[in-house]
């Protein structure tokens, strides 16, 4: 990065199915200033959203006292196309749910023309992993984002994988249940983040809990969401237990699938459900080694990202910015 | 290739479960001599298959009148490691199952120190079908080998993907049944292999032709093969056409997870299973659109090779020695 000057500055922004988050990055991937706006009130009014990402990003880079020196915005968003700059058919963002979005080219006209690159939320982290985080030194493994949904991004030999079309690693919509399985955000049934996404989790847990009469600190909590699971989890509740068994050992079997597939050096976890990872650990690793193919038995690791939530993802989208 | 002489030759060895084939190759992808020998007669004796292997090379190269003018053997062979030129558990080569063989080199050795080059079977074939065949002018596609076993070459980028150690791109040991599956030859249960390879289609007649009294051509065959299946599909066997229906639809469905994976233009099919293309095409290109995210509805090709069996597998491999 000699070529970057000290006095030049770049954004990032990592659009999430609820919120989105911002900052202003210097060259040594220190974050300046930063703010989150809310994604999910917005209706399908795709225009209203980027104005309002817009604001924000004056906001933070005037906060920062950067203005005039931001070389470009990179924005890590789900469903993210790093080749035509569009946001197309997100399940989880309803203002791109149904209809394919000029996000980058929309973005760039509310910023004056300041250039904007677009990605995956999970490529930006994965990016963001690899030059700052858990995969320093990897040139294959595959990262994968444990939030709302499930994502993924996928470095072979050093690279992002865009594939043809700029959509590869759509790991999260992969099937699990083949026959009356859960149905997923993305309108089909049975696909990973239906069972170990946030959303997943809480539903496993509202699942078992009508299932049976077994007690556990679960039936007092109202709207369960996976943080709840997390605590009782924490508090030894027999039954939060068992839910994170279950969903670390379906994230192991699909590792094994995608093991096969590139045979990473690791396998990266991130966001917020991966904080669980003290009761996902084990039977991920126990699920993911019984369902490899000998070679790769005890060989590829599963570790944690060692980044700040936040920032993992706003570093990630801005690292992307830098080659504008 | 304009720096290749036209003077300078090539030797593709494409090595079998059953049977291994070579053939000199010149810079323009013609096979100037070929051969067969067997696979399958030396045990776990791998020494003495790589000797009847340079054996036969010599005799190939002697027979084309090239003697001296051979630049370098390109190998493809199941588990093959293009990084260190060893062959290690596969499952299908009796001398080669339980232990890791130190192929290139042994080659290179019997061979008086011509340069061997190897990978995976299917790796070979991709780039065949890259360089001469159905996937000419594609960077990113996934070649599924359907032969004795299920092999897969995945290009991304215009680049086979070896992965961090060599093995990437096992496809057919992806899972397909979670529970309760078919014994796979690599011990585990449930793979892909296990249904839609040759060995497969035969394994799901001959269940089928238990589980029920329907009358059926295949009633009257002994020992059924995959070929008798095809055979009767011919004729109109309901069962035997219900076979590839089912294996297709396996096949689209598993298609389905792979293009979440790298996005790739086309999925590229090839070996003896592949001739049955009329009784397949269908199912698999319904499986897979019935499972795909919605942006890949329609988008994603099924093309069957465009060359001769025998020739792509050695043009291939040998494709790979000009780069030595």
């Amino acid at each position: 990065m000699e070529e970057i000057k000290d006095t030049q500055y770049v954004v990032g922004i990592d659009v999430g199915g609820q919120t989105s988050k911002l900052g202003v990055v210097d060259a040594r991937g220190d974050v300046l200033a930063q703010t989150v706006i809310r994604s999910d009130t917005y209706g399908d009014d795709a225009g209203a959203f980027i104005s309002a990402l817009a604001d924000a990003v004056k906001k933070v880079i005037k906060e920062a006292d950067k203005e005039g020196q931001i070389r470009g915005v990179g924005v890590g968003a789900p469903n993210g196309n790093y080749y035509t700059g569009e946001v197309a058919f997100a399940p989880n963002l309803a203002w791109a749910a149904k209809k394919s979005v000029k996000f980058a080219e929309m973005l760039t006209k509310k910023l004056g023309g300041l250039p904007v690159c677009l990605t995956n939320d999970a490529n930006a982290a994965a990016v963001g992993e690899m030059t700052y985080g858990a995969a320093r030194g990897m040139k294959n493994f595959i990262m994968i984002t444990l939030g709302t949904g499930v994502g993924s991004g996928i470095v072979i030999d050093g690279k992002v994988v865009y594939g043809h079309d700029g959509f590869a690693g759509e790991l999260g919509h992969t099937t699990v249940v083949q026959h009356n399985g859960r149905t997923c955000g993305c309108g089909r049934t049975g696909c990973l983040e239906a069972y170990c996404s946030a959303i997943g989790v809480a539903k496993t847990a509202r699942e078992w809990l009508e299932m049976s009469n077994e007690p556990s600190l679960l039936r007092e909590v109202e709207n369960i969401t996976s943080k709840d699971v997390y605590e009782a989890a924490k508090e030894g509740d027999a039954l939060a237990l068992r839910i994170f068994e279950y969903t670390g050992s379906i994230l192991g079997r699909k590792f094994a699938d995608f093991i096969a597939f590139s045979a990473p050096e690791a396998i990266v976890l991130f966001g917020g459900l991966a904080r669980a990872k003290d009761f996902l650990y084990e039977p991920m690793m126990k699920a993911m080694n019984d369902n490899v193919l000998n070679i790769w038995k005890d060989k590829v690791k599963i570790v944690f990202s060692q980044l700040k939530e936040s920032d993992a993802a706003i570093l990630g989208a801005s690292a992307l910015a830098w080659e504008l």
